[in-house]
């Protein structure tokens, strides 16, 4: 399976919360390589490694960091890639720290940032596939096919006894 | 020029806001289409609106909205499209209600936000091209030009005297 | 017994605190309906529940949800009867972002906003009692008799020795 | 015209963010009253007039105030009638103190929150007459005829050239 | 012993919260009553106890509260004695909500508020003394020795290994 | 006239924002002395002012600080007398930082903290004569006329045509 | 004069709020240099410019920058030399965006963070020529008696008519 | 091993979330001394103790405390040594509180202020080691090898199977 999708870390601690994300590609069948790295400690290989993602066939960066989230942003800087930015929760600012680090991209350099935590780590890999679906039918049906039944088992359950 | 942008904003009144939006469409020679709806007082037009986009031919939905901003979200609920939502800076709380109600989205349902006002809106259009870019060779070279450009102009203004 | 409140709550996750509500409507021996259904998940269920929520004999709609919470702005977008807001508690953020998302509503288009979590949920039945209470004298004189008993019971314990 | 709303705000200084209340209700044709009366100057006054309101044929009471803003909650602990509160935009915190002060009643005490400023006066208007409605299907047809037509203004200027 | 500070709190879920505040006026050899009695389920007995206050030698009246919390402005508003305040912590906000519910009163009526939570309770009670301390001296003086015992407490223990 | 109250303020910036507190202590015909002085730049001539209070018949000390506003802190630290913070409006978060940093204080050294900016600086002269009117009956009196005269104010203009 | 601090911001709109941060640099005779360079468009110049900096006989390098402000911790990457980050006021959230991004930094790589906006500007320039002093007592010296003028400043206006 | 660091902490319950500091500071083989003492309870020793640290040979002064957190600034008021803060986490406001209390210090006393809570207290050690390098290049040469292992460190963990 082709690697299409780059998911980097800022720390092996962001694994448990990020988990949902790697099973979504999965479950969608997307290849997707997984790297920790960090923007503040080592800024050069995040670079390198943004830099050459485009050339590599990676299509989608998913980038997950907190705090002074600066990860999704270093990233975005150095590709025409689209970037996807997770702000993870904190334990001392639930994670306003990271979304506003994440999200307040001055004009030039956007990073599609998604929910704190856990719902964006899932939702990552889903925004993830519908750019890829853009380029590939068979995506982007899966997608319509992953709405389709998560609106169905929402209806299953709809009625409280 | 083919519409592959479809721009839609919850009041008029975000037309200011938004005009780098549709200029930087314009610079990267992407064909859109702008539209004010309302999630809240036309959700059946928002809702059809978005419903029929991906057969239209269009690939990325850009909503803008502010205070209790639905709109991204609502649209977000009715495609399979990727959705990138703008929120709006409002006079009482600067727009913190803006961005929580467009990127706190649950799993399944993920928004692309990007920060608020004008900074958000013209990197709107720029994350719309990233993703058409997954489809385009021609719209990624352009984003590559820009980037370069970009980092041409920082530089040729960096010393101050 | 008639059905005069519609609940309604985003995810199987939020019954826990939303049972104060049930409850409370069980004690008013108000009739309701409790439906999970999601703004973002099954859009079209949730305009149609609402749309036709009048003419079923539903009085007033209560709508829970969290995080981005758009769930009773969707309801309030689609029947001319008071919509009753509850803003779930988040992980993260601890519900400032299902407030801000439930509350600030643009004009045209009202949620009357309770209080975040249980304290909400339980008010939310009372509000909506008062509201009824408007067409059937029995009701307000429920709500005169408990105002009356639940003063009673904090005047019967306001002595601390 | 019968008098079928009372609104109450916590001082002269607010009556220019709330004009869009009152030419709401003029709109709607619903009687009304107007007092200026202080939670915390006038706490006797405050409460000898909302425990009265029910007697006096008044169906809901709309309260508008900023900063420690307990107007709706004092007026609210003491009629079986509902209470919207109407948060005021401040100069240090933008309201969110005015927000909170008023949505976060304990169990027992509802207040019926609308939005912070000018789209919460108006939105408050609204909110009491679609309560009225439970009680009067001329008012409630008013609210339907109020949203169609509203709607079809959003539609008649969606289109941006 | 002289009853001079009356205790008031808004539910006996506050009680151990407020225990420091007792303990601290039990050091002092203050007299105090407490009183659980809530703003918004009995206003009329809230504002019989701060009205007669005074008269009954009264001298300080503490009151804490959580969420929307009004005791202390309340009982500000019927009483010439000075007003306490002690924002209670709460589990969606941590107290932020009690905190701006409770400092931010309008002009004419101050609450003299403390930190949130235990902190607040105990300096609740100092600060009380310290007012009593101005027509008292023997008061005063035990403040004086508290302040150079805390700080002989302080000093004791200011070198770590 | 006895000088009871002092009042510090951080800066000379603060005069404006200040000008009620001066007002209404004149209106009380309270004697207070007026000194600028910085927590941070003069540290030991606040503590040395702050120590030497209680001596040179001062019985209230009003202090107003703006951003990280250690000068009531600072002032409570030396002195047994009761202090009053008024945290200052600032341009970048518009007080919260100031208010957060009076009225935050750790456990034996209580600042009785009033509202931000003018309500504060206005409140605070009031609840020094409450303070100082538990030692002095006329001023309590002239707060009890204060209060009476304050709600015929209130009354004169409360209906509105 | 030897260039020993280097002042680096993210846009030429953040040089009137930085004009403190030289002239204060000037005041105290230390050489300073200046560039515009963004971590986001520009990110390698900044982390060539970082990683010489120490090599070149910098000693401190200052950043600044606003919303998502990244260029403080990118800076702090790079190079052994302390580094100071002064967040920039922003229009929507007042600059609690670049307070959080500046200060919120991961273990292994500080920013020394001052305070928003101007005070924040000349207050860096202190900081650096702090940290000078301690390899240069010259610069120590130039601090001392700059506290000392500041005191003195202060103490003759101390008195307010 | 000369004491180059003194690090000063509000109060024992501080000592767990420090311990990275000291750790730090031995890992780097710099001298220092521990001192708890409280700016609100000793107020005078925190000055002595901050006046005497530069004769004393103290280079840097780490500064740690909670809420309403005045130690660092009250600390920098009485030295020309650079002074770094670290906010503590609190239980009510996540540390919201202590941060903003150390960081926005007024022009002319700047405070060096870090993450809150752990990190911050590992990265306090961190910067008063880059500082002290500026004057000694052999522990500049520590933080050059520090930086090197850490990046090393990310690198050989980078790849998630």
């Amino acid at each position: 399976m082709e690697t299409k999708v780059l998911v980097v870390m800022g720390s092996r601690s962001d694994l448990p919360a990020m988990e949902g994300c790697m099973k979504q590609l999965d479950d969608f069948k997307i290849g997707y390589e997984v790297r920790v790295l960090s923007a503040h400690r080592t800024p050069n290989e995040v670079i390198k490694l943004s830099s050459e993602a485009k050339n590599r066939g990676i299509k989608v960066i998913i980038a997950a960091a907190g705090g002074a989230a600066h990860l999704a942003g270093v990233i975005a800087s150095s590709t025409p890639l689209p970037v996807i930015g997770i702000p993870m929760q904190t334990s001392a600012l639930g994670g306003m720290d990271s979304l506003l680090s994440t999200v307040q991209m001055p004009q030039g350099v956007p990073v599609a940032t998604v929910a704190i935590g856990k719902a964006g780590a899932r939702n990552a890999a889903i925004l993830a596939c519908q750019m890829i679906g853009l380029a590939d039918e068979a995506v982007q049906k899966t997608i319509e096919d992953f709405k389709k039944e998560q609106a169905e088992n929402v209806l299953a359950q709809s009625i409280v006894e």
